[in-house]
């Protein structure tokens, strides 16, 4: 940020009166620009057919990770829900029809200033179809997921967990969701 | 935002190529000003004392909602976690010293573009003392808590759900964070 988006004088960056925190301020109109962290919200689709479990995966045509394997996500949106989120991302990736269901993983990427979410979802039918966002979407068992080429730590953190637990949700109801951080050396531009 | 905050020319609000929402775009350096929901992040400090239940709350001293009152919370900073954004608004706006523990609930306030998240803590002990933005602090049995005058609804949804479950996290672990979208008209400027 160099400049006011609201008066188009040049910002400083200065801590502000009653705060402790370096901020970008107009000194012309008096706007602190605030920037806080993002989030990143998904699912996991999973498609059960005779006792196997499949969950559907989407290799990325975007960077960062180009060509690597990730669950759908995305950035959340204004005016939408963070689970609206999962099913739009979900279905412009990856093209799925999905029924959300619990909160599965909540993960703080700090060097990002990202937290990711993901839900629990049932894929409904196998009409998937590989997004603009993505070069191709398909199905893979716990043993076929292709864990050196995946894109993201939250997503390997999610998915051993949904794998741990799986069932539990169904079954006796005592899935709770993963909460963890994620902590690495801030990438200086 | 009228102004590009990378080049200062004016922004004009268009759909961008590849996407389908509205930004506000500048036509001079194509930079795409993305607007994404922010976490407002806070804590249930809970105080036992021979069986008896209380909970520390706030009494705000800024806008908006002067002077109702509220659990500790606030705007998640970037280069923080979600328990670290709890545990200092906790102490910012209370003095409290708390220690944190698991997720109690996650609820999207989508007119505002927010997602509010609380934690369950134990309050460690009395030593509070308002902060900066609080007239006053003070700890609450359920029956004394002042429901009609609580600031916001998400610290009504999370009281209430906190005493519906109370005790399920401490003793069989089958406590689970409640979700829940409130949905208002948007506000506009």
């Amino acid at each position: 940020m160099k400049f006011c988006s609201e008066c188009a004088h040049p910002v400083v960056l200065k801590i502000p009166p009653d705060d402790t925190r370096l901020r970008f301020v107009c000194d012309h109109c008096h706007t602190i620009h605030y920037q806080n962290p993002k989030l990143v919200v998904g699912s996991i689709p999973v498609w059960k057919n005779d006792g196997e479990v499949k969950i559907l995966l989407c290799r990325r045509a975007i960077e960062p990770r180009y060509g690597f394997w990730t669950l759908p996500a995305g950035f959340m949106e204004n005016g939408e829900s963070t689970s609206q989120a999962a099913l739009r991302e979900t279905q412009e990736e990856s093209g799925a029809n999905i029924e959300l269901h619990e909160l599965v993983s909540m993960i703080n990427v700090i060097h990002v200033d990202q937290v990711h979410l993901f839900y629990r979802a049932t894929l409904l039918d196998l009409n998937y179809a590989a997004g603009t966002e993505s070069l191709e979407v398909a199905l893979f068992t716990e043993a076929q997921i292709p864990w050196d080429q995946l894109a993201f730590q939250t997503t390997v953190q999610t998915l051993r967990y949904y794998f741990e637990q799986s069932g539990k949700a169904e079954t006796d109801g005592s899935f709770k969701p993963y909460c963890n951080d994620i902590v690495r050396p801030r990438h200086t531009a």
